[in-house]
């Protein structure tokens, strides 16, 4: 118990996360289970429970690894993730774990046990689908985009926010791997040699090299709202009644656009796997079909939501003005569809990838939609600003 | 001498000023004669000389007067200020007053003494041209730009600064002053009565109102370099030979444009008032296409000399990919003209106006002149999309 009182970080045992929420009094009980649930990679995982209670006990390590590297990285995303969650709280209480506790010298957040959910992306890969989906990701990404804009918060408030959330590191990571590396030959990248034809297609295409610099510099420098900043089908807990955004780490002010376009790619590379099922055509297609919907009623929502946001609640005294939210609405559509493509891209060529397209058994179906996925990605990217509608979003995802 | 060894912040007074200079050895000789030059409306300025040498002591008020009216405004501006210069002096030595120290709790920089300059807008009032001054200021624009931007910098190196040039206080008066009151019938305005059909013209125009909402949304979201944020002509001394870039207490991370648009409008209101030397019409001409060489060639010099460092010195692995620099010079030349727009309708009819226009003694001239900018500015934020080179720019100015 001693790494709890002292005042520096150590990396928790299980018996360190129950000594922790036995003194902070958050489960009634003295024999706790602790069981330690994380993949290793970047973080700590603990499910304490008791007979009748759990909780979880989230500690960040001191450095990250992927496909067997590590390199340090700083702890300070536990602290940034924590208040992330906190404040999407007040705008989206039902749509985020509940925070017990935080310490950022530890690195550790205390938060609901969600074991009752499920990782979207595992069971989009199984084929359920979630009729409350779309809603929740629509009024996650508008209140959230809204309440932290200039919109809603007095600039002072604001750039308060942008300070605190600045988040050189993990920001970092986005722009090699999602704006950067994917576009040239860079060696964290991973892909067949059966697919280096393509994937050359992408290095050797300037214009859409210009278009994927365009969007890397907006995510540098557009400081429009505080985001999520890794809103993949992974990072989102689901029931059939209830969705649940986590891991908020990457949060930093951005783009309004790249939180939905990174939602939007994940549903779409996991439309393109399910082509896979070629075996049942009817179920596949309907399955397809409702991660279009999801996708179109995502947007949707997000667009209402957003839009009686700014007519009931903006300081903005433009907000009024015919046009401007016409504008802005407009640049975070195209900006979506233009981020969608780069993280499409990236999931299939870069350095992560997503287990909707590498789980498939058969490895020339795997193949042959990769080169659908890489496809779509980039005609996405180049063609964002002549895309005029969601509609037209999702069917260019249904021509691929 | 007191205020010098207490740890607080005291305005001082001339003793002070002294003393301080004295303590600090930063001039030879002990009979020191100081005078205070400063307009008082934000800070004191001291000039302290010896027999053969001076040096300015400039101390931040905790308060700004304008027009009678007083508020409270942080200190923090002494320190941004002086690390501004600090900062610009390692890639534009001469073209900034060196810093010889600087204390942010009595918010005081001392620096070099220019007395031999002249400001740039009195001179220009005068009629005066300077044949260096263009090639400074597109000098001055490129390299802060450069060197602070994201093509040059390492990405933690350029967040650090984003965090520690934060300038809400400053930034809100822009925010207000340039790019919302004048739109309005806001209390700060400031025009006579004769203009109030041509300013409910700006008020009435809906399609204005949108393109100033969007250049100020730039403006709040878009951290793209450090500006110096009040580049006008009153912030530039100048000789035949050297151009000093003063007062950068509104710097920020901001769109590129901005300094270049500020320099521009003020350039163009000294443009439009040469029109009253009507009695001596081919010198007033030529004074005139000076001024607008003055806006081509500080143009063409930024232009160049930013494409130079990209190509030198950038970074940025995407700022070989053709057209990607191309976009950043065409986004910036665009911002500026709208940049410009704005700050000539505020200069007009906004709290602060520039003496180029308000010293016109006759008054029919002077409401013609302000008509002729009320209505140069709105075409420049109008048209800015379609405007398409520089002399294009410069003809507009010319046609107004």
């Amino acid at each position: 118990m001693t790494v709890l009182t002292e005042n520096t970080y150590k990396p928790l045992t299980n018996e360190d996360a129950a000594a922790l929420v036995r003194k902070l009094k958050l489960i009634d009980g003295h024999d706790l289970a602790v069981s330690e649930i994380g993949d290793g990679n970047l973080n700590l995982v603990f499910r304490v429970q008791s007979s009748t209670e759990s909780i979880i006990v989230k500690q960040a390590l001191p450095y990250a690894k992927v496909v067997g590297e590590s390199w340090p990285l700083t702890l300070d995303r536990a602290r940034i993730e924590s208040e992330a969650l906190i404040l999407a709280a007040k705008y989206v209480p039902d749509l985020v774990p509940k925070v017990l506790y935080s310490d950022s010298t530890l690195a550790v957040t205390i938060m609901e046990d969600l074991s009752d959910h499920s990782i979207l992306r595992k069971s989009l890969i199984e084929g359920t689908a979630f009729s409350k989906l779309a809603a929740h990701i629509g009024q996650f990404t508008a209140r959230t985009a809204f309440y932290t804009s200039d919109f809603y918060l007095h600039p002072f408030e604001k750039k308060k926010l942008v300070q605190h959330f600045s988040n050189p590191e993990l920001c970092k990571i986005t722009e090699d791997l999602v704006f950067t590396d994917p576009f040239f030959d860079h060696d964290t990248n991973e892909f067949s040699s059966a697919l280096k034809p393509d994937v050359e297609k992408i290095w050797n295409d300037e214009l859409l090299k210009k278009e994927a610099a365009t969007l890397k510099y907006q995510f540098l420098t557009q400081a429009e709202v505080l985001l999520h900043g890794d809103l993949h089908t992974g990072s989102i807990f689901v029931t059939e009644k209830s969705t649940k955004v986590i891991d908020p780490e990457f949060a930093f002010y951005g783009p309004i656009g790249f939180d939905l376009g990174q939602f939007f790619a994940n549903i779409a590379l996991n439309y393109l796997s399910q082509h896979h099922h070629s075996s049942e055509p009817f179920n596949r297609k309907e399955t397809q079909e409702t991660l279009l919907t999801v996708i179109q009623e995502t947007w949707t929502v997000f667009q209402n939501e957003f839009t009686r946001l700014v007519h009931e609640e903006s300081k903005e005294v433009f907000a009024r003005t015919p046009g401007v939210l016409q504008n802005v609405l407009e640049k975070t559509f195209i900006d979506s569809v233009g981020f969608a493509g780069c993280e499409i891209i990236r999931r299939t060529i870069g350095l992560a990838h997503v287990a909707d397209l590498d789980s498939i058994p058969c490895e020339d179906v795997q193949l042959f939609l990769k080169k659908k996925a890489l496809h779509l990605g980039t005609s996405l990217i180049k063609s964002r600003k002549s895309i005029s509608s969601i509609e037209q979003f999702t069917s260019i995802i249904r021509g691929a």
